[in-house]
């Protein structure tokens, strides 16, 4: 086991009604004047808004709204969320939405006290040290940007879609979660982020240090009841205990904890984000479609984490390392098949992709050799993602 | 699934030589002069100590000792410490140790600031809304409470073993988790902490709030890997991964991941703070004691926890409930007496108990009824408490 640290000092409220606390959480966590982004109203129509704009009032938050984040959100709205916030001088954001508009959120609280182009921190050219501080009421369980110190978003110019990883500058003073604003996701929105967190634990399941099983049982342990849970919300999207074990999931893949003691791989997601950033597919289906390439892959060429998950995730049998990966990747699939996922480029309507573009792009933005399970140069990456077609 | 709040705000360093990072997590987190809690001096032979407060020195931290905290600890020392901190108006409190060295800091660092008599927290006459910041350095891996938010004190006067739990207030600032300060734990000592920390899941698992499939997986992991582990550090002392293992398992045991969402029990614990206020037992010990007991019961009485516990943990096969979970009671017993544990009063080397004084203590201290997986009345308990002659 690696040496580590795990800080992750969110309050979660969590349960029926939470959303109702937002203005108590807000004045305590972020202040008296806040930032509220969201996306392309559907928070608006649902009146979620509408309730924690309620709470901050109650709650003496006064605040200004920024919508129209989109997904696979862009640098755009994040300059223009800086420029506002410093004008109407917010002491906070809250993201009312998906990991998009808390991503948002994230790179608009970075971007206010720092006196140059946010995108350096994005471009590795510095390391972040301050931001405003940045709560959620949470929509969508798949991102896990709720409980992470992380923030994703693609630059235009280029289409670079870059993660950018923090200890805890960028974890969220607090996340709101209610369940039952999950009930009205579409199937396919559930379904993809449903994939995403189980990506999540993938990244960090896949490792070559020895010596964590905490953190393996852990990490078996949440993709179980996301598979076990999955076909109940997809079945009744009302199930308000499946919706639950989901979004809780969802926190749990990535606020840290699978993570802890070795090194992590995210080849799978830096390899999605090339596609998501070309296509504009929805993050989780296209990391559907590549989780099972990667792993095919890895069966031929180092099957042993790979094996292990066949048999304590999907209670494989087989003795041989390749064997049982081999099935495991076919229940995954299947899997995945059956919550309406694809599990190949044409299943994400992209007849022909252009892999040589892909590749390029990921190695500029993420160097020759990538990975941490299996070291993969673009020889190899492409390969994957030829086997993903 | 209940509403719950999860709010784990404690900076953790694992690893080999973090408590070399004492100063400069003392400096940010506790203040410029702190108390150090330690027990009888084996962290003083260790060198230890002097690596601490060489720490300390250099990160400019001015510190006064308190030593002699005994296991079950008790009151007196707790007085004491609030009575010299408040002399030398220390800022923070050190623990450096194992449960009862932290568990006593934190009773002090919720005194000095309170004016009035500290046992008024326990006695559940007044709720902690602020105590002194404390941070600790761990040694023993079993009582969780370098991540959880509780302290367990015993009153001399009446032998009351009390636990207070509180949501964030008691939560240690930092916790410095490094392996190999294990490596000498004595064997009875390793044994006793591996059962606590099983039974801090165990407390939290059996539960009738329905709908946590996320929560049993994740508790089950974890009571895998303790599982799998524990032969290890037990044949060889210095397995650094097998002890950095069951370290952080010890962490996640207690830090409440493992209740999120549901109605906990509490019950073993109860009736074993009993038998350690009476017989100064290890508590480890005596709840490996007392759990198979209390499962005993539960087989005849409420046994679809037990089952899955056997079957998901222990890999039982049984369909029928009761057999399951009498399978999986034997698996359990057969593993704590493979650590060397009782699994009975005598083992604990208490011929004859006292049984009718334990069960009068019992519900004096917590109630006529009981337990939240299945209520008992003194009738029961004390049933429960002759499984265990």
């Amino acid at each position: 086991m690696n040496n580590f640290t795990f800080y992750t000092p969110t309050k979660y409220l969590f349960g029926r009604g939470v959303e109702t606390k937002a203005g108590e959480l807000a004045r305590q966590f972020l202040g008296q004047k806040i930032m509220i982004v969201y996306g392309h109203g559907s928070v608006v129509r649902s009146g979620l808004l509408s309730r924690v704009t309620a709470s901050l009032a109650e709650a003496g938050v006064s605040w200004t709204e920024l919508g129209g984040v989109d997904p696979n959100p862009t640098d755009t709205l994040v300059y223009k969320g800086i420029e506002e916030g410093r004008k109407e001088n917010i002491d906070g954001v809250l993201a009312v939405g998906g990991g998009s508009a808390i991503d948002t959120a994230k790179a608009i609280a970075l971007g206010i006290p720092y006196n140059g182009d946010f995108w350096d921190f994005y471009a590795g050219r510095l390391v972040p040290e301050k931001a405003l501080p940045v709560g959620t009421v949470l929509t969508i369980p798949a991102a896990g940007s709720e409980g992470s110190g992380n923030s994703v978003i693609t630059r235009l110019d280029g289409l670079h879609k870059i993660s950018l990883r923090t200890e805890s500058v960028l974890r969220p003073k607090f996340s709101l979660l209610n369940p039952e604003l999950t009930f009205t996701l579409p199937p396919y929105q559930t379904a993809s982020g449903i994939a995403d967190m189980m990506a999540h634990i993938f990244e960090r399941y896949f490792t070559m240090t020895p010596g964590v099983e905490i953190t393996d049982r852990v990490s078996e342990g949440i993709l179980r009841a996301i598979i076990e849970e999955a076909p109940k919300v997809m079945k009744d999207p009302e199930d308000y205990d499946a919706r639950a074990n989901i979004m809780w999931s969802g926190t749990l893949a990535h606020n840290g904890v699978c993570g802890t003691g070795r090194r992590e791989d995210w080849v799978s997601h830096f390899m999605e984000h090339e596609i998501s950033a070309v296509y504009g597919v929805t993050h989780g289906a296209g990391l559907a479609v590549i989780i099972p390439a990667w792993m095919t892959f890895m069966a031929d060429h180092n099957p042993g984490k790979v094996a292990q998950m066949a048999r304590r995730v999907f209670d494989v049998n087989s003795h041989d390392d390749r064997t049982a990966a081999v099935e495991g990747i076919s229940c995954l699939k299947a899997f995945f098949g059956s919550l309406g996922l694809p599990v190949t480029f044409a299943g994400l309507g992209i007849e022909s992709p252009d892999i040589p573009l892909l590749v390029k792009k990921l190695h500029e933005n993420k160097g020759d050799i990538i990975g941490g399970y299996y070291p993969l140069t673009a020889t190899e990456t492409e390969q994957i993602y030829r086997l993903a077609l």
